[in-house]
């Protein structure tokens, strides 16, 4: 008798909690597992903010995906999904293709723009370790080329940060750490330097606590960033960026550096295999699945989910993503031994916002944090990460022990 | 009465040189020493080349000038030297002017670029700090940038190098230590780079000895690195060189990085200040004065001194600009106290040509050295500079001691 296969598509959080809960549960010949990613590494998406900013090397941020698998009951297929074809149960890949009895979509999400003239030309987005490390050297040529020129120009050493949210705010604190280094390295007052962050929403950090939000706002503001709250950018440039100001007008903040935080959506490869989605999201069913298709999970960034109690959707965050896919491997044993599926319901422990290297801003556990309080909470979810799918030796291996 | 006021512009090899010996001879009183340069920092020029492959930190190149100046006796001034007014005897500065009783005109060399066309734009040259730190973020940010574009440029990982001379060949010889860390830093195939050497004269290092330029360039080659010898750049353009093929064809070479290290000339303030110069050499007396200006000395590779031997003029080299500077605060103090002006003779001890971290060829006492031993030899040069200038205390604060 034919084992079922299951293929996981994406290495991200929630993909490969499936894979390793999934492991764990089940026997060597039970099913056939196959877990396919473009790189032969997982990363860290939400520690991405710190590799860009350079505060620390993208090698801390991935590890090989075969470091967490039991090569004896999950395939580890480096390759990059196309599309899924749903009605032949097969994915296709950029070398072939994959059949499949049940599917696991774990792709991650893309850059939202929002239809901002060139921003996805001008603008970077801390969207992988390829992007991360471009945005840092990027940063890193513009303050060494700055002493070079004749004429200095003031824009290489300004750094704009499209949108006030988790990403950005993140990455902002990075770098009021970073840039002190880079200016000692290249011989740059560090006057110079600016840091603005443009936001087109009212507030900073919307859905957070607004007492910790002042706290955050005073913090960068006193390590020099500049914050244009309600002002939403026009157009980016190969110089800038075009920003509304009052009624009519625009301005240009001239910058050679742009940083686009302001959005994800869910992947693109959704709508290339004609699933029903908002911006590349899918309203899943309770049980993970995707509305109609039976034996398709969506989890992660392309999945979408109403949290009830204020009707709008829960956040793209790795805590949800790795809570699916505990509960994706449980609902897919129930299909593959039969068994009533479980419905999903997410547990959020707290949400802790970085500000720098010592500072942060959250709620854990019902209780504000603030300072180096919260940044040890912060230091010890990304250590829990590690430990979900990978145990202690991950932690060992990739922890953050930087501790005060 | 009035102390004879010295004014030495510039604080390479010779400048520095010319000041801290006089500085040991002269009392405290006897004389006004000023030293003029742009930075607040000395350089070595003979060790850029490391820096702007990325092999050894800018600021293991340099030291604090005041590390090196008595300051009882020698009065530094931060500031950028514009023209030389020999007929009121005194230095127009950026920020002011600065009488004088006698001149040491010791500014350095400037890239050459013998006219052709897009070089000064698209191309770098080694020619001081911040330049060697630019040409090391450029490398590494095309490198980093490669793996973010969908359609691979391979051009990204071209290094163009322009003259197989000494600057050329030993730039060459740390990039083939540096790229493998590229490599591995961004997940680069190591087989996609290129480092092409392009040199117009149909040799390689020209004057040296024969068997050891065929040993280093089989080294070189052997470690990936392409020579195009008797091939001439015509152009440097946006994308890369075009350089001369047979009669009358041309091909394009398309490489993100260039550099010119094909020939450096005098300082340019040399031919505004209205003295005569080749390439902003001046052909100066034995006592290293200017003709017909007898209170200037020019020192280092702003002097031009005939090899009567081969009837060729001597390199521009750290070693005689060294060997300048003390003769030349020897006939400051003549000048001075009164006595005569001794001439000028080079004592060449050697010359060692690295070819990355381990490895060199060179002459040394007479004898051809090559591998290990060579480059032994290449860092107690680089030693022995620091130690002429600063003393025991500068070596173990700059020196070189990864030795084998």
């Amino acid at each position: 008798m034919r084992k079922p296969k299951i293929v996981i598509l994406g290495a991200g959080y929630g993909g490969l909690m499936t894979a390793t809960r999934l492991q764990k549960a089940v026997g060597v010949n039970e099913v056939e597992i196959v877990l396919v990613n473009k790189n032969d590494y997982h990363y860290e998406t939400t520690w991405l903010h710190e590799a860009s900013a350079g505060t620390l090397h993208h090698d801390r941020v991935r590890y090989d995906i075969r470091d967490v698998i039991d090569g004896s009951k999950v395939e580890f297929v480096q390759d990059t999904v196309l599309e899924i074809n749903k009605d032949d149960k097969k994915v296709i890949t950029e070398t072939g293709e994959i059949s499949y009895d049940y599917l696991v979509v774990s792709v991650g999400a893309e850059p939202e723009t929002f239809g901002i003239k060139g921003l996805k030309e001008h603008a970077f987005s801390i969207i992988n370790v390829n992007a991360a490390r471009q945005i840092r050297e990027h940063i890193e040529y513009n303050f060494a080329t700055y002493n070079m020129e004749e004429e200095k120009r003031d824009d290489r050493l300004t750094i704009v940060v499209g949108g006030a949210g988790f990403t950005g705010i993140e990455f902002i604190g990075e770098l009021t750490n970073r840039v002190p280094e880079l200016c000692r390295e290249y011989d740059i007052d560090i006057h110079k330097v600016k840091i603005i962050c443009v936001e087109a929403a009212p507030m900073v950090l919307p859905g957070f606590d607004p007492e910790l939000v002042n706290y955050a706002v005073a913090q960068l503001e006193r390590k020099g960033v500049t914050f244009m709250i309600g002002t939403a950018i026009k157009e980016a440039t190969e110089t800038g960026i075009i920003v509304g100001k009052g009624e009519d007008e625009v301005e240009e903040i001239k910058a050679a550096t742009v940083v686009w935080a302001a959005g994800v959506r869910g992947n693109s490869i959704i709508e290339k295999s004609g699933i029903e989605a908002m911006r590349g999201r899918v309203k899943v069913q309770p049980d993970l699945r995707a509305p109609g298709l039976d034996d398709v999970f969506i989890i992660g960034d392309c999945s979408l989910m109403i949290n009830e109690e204020i009707n709008r959707p829960y956040p793209p965050t790795a805590q949800i993503a790795m809570q699916q896919g505990e509960v994706c491997a449980r609902n897919l044993l129930a299909l593959v031994r039969g068994g009533e599926l479980e419905a999903f319901k997410p547990d959020i422990k707290g949400t802790v916002c970085s500000l720098g290297e010592d500072d942060a801003i959250g709620v854990a556990f019902g209780k504000k944090l603030y300072g180096s309080k919260a940044s040890f909470m912060k230091k010890m979810i990304d250590n829990r990460a590690l430990y979900m799918v990978g145990g202690p030796s991950l932690v060992l291996k990739k922890g953050k022990f930087n501790i005060l």
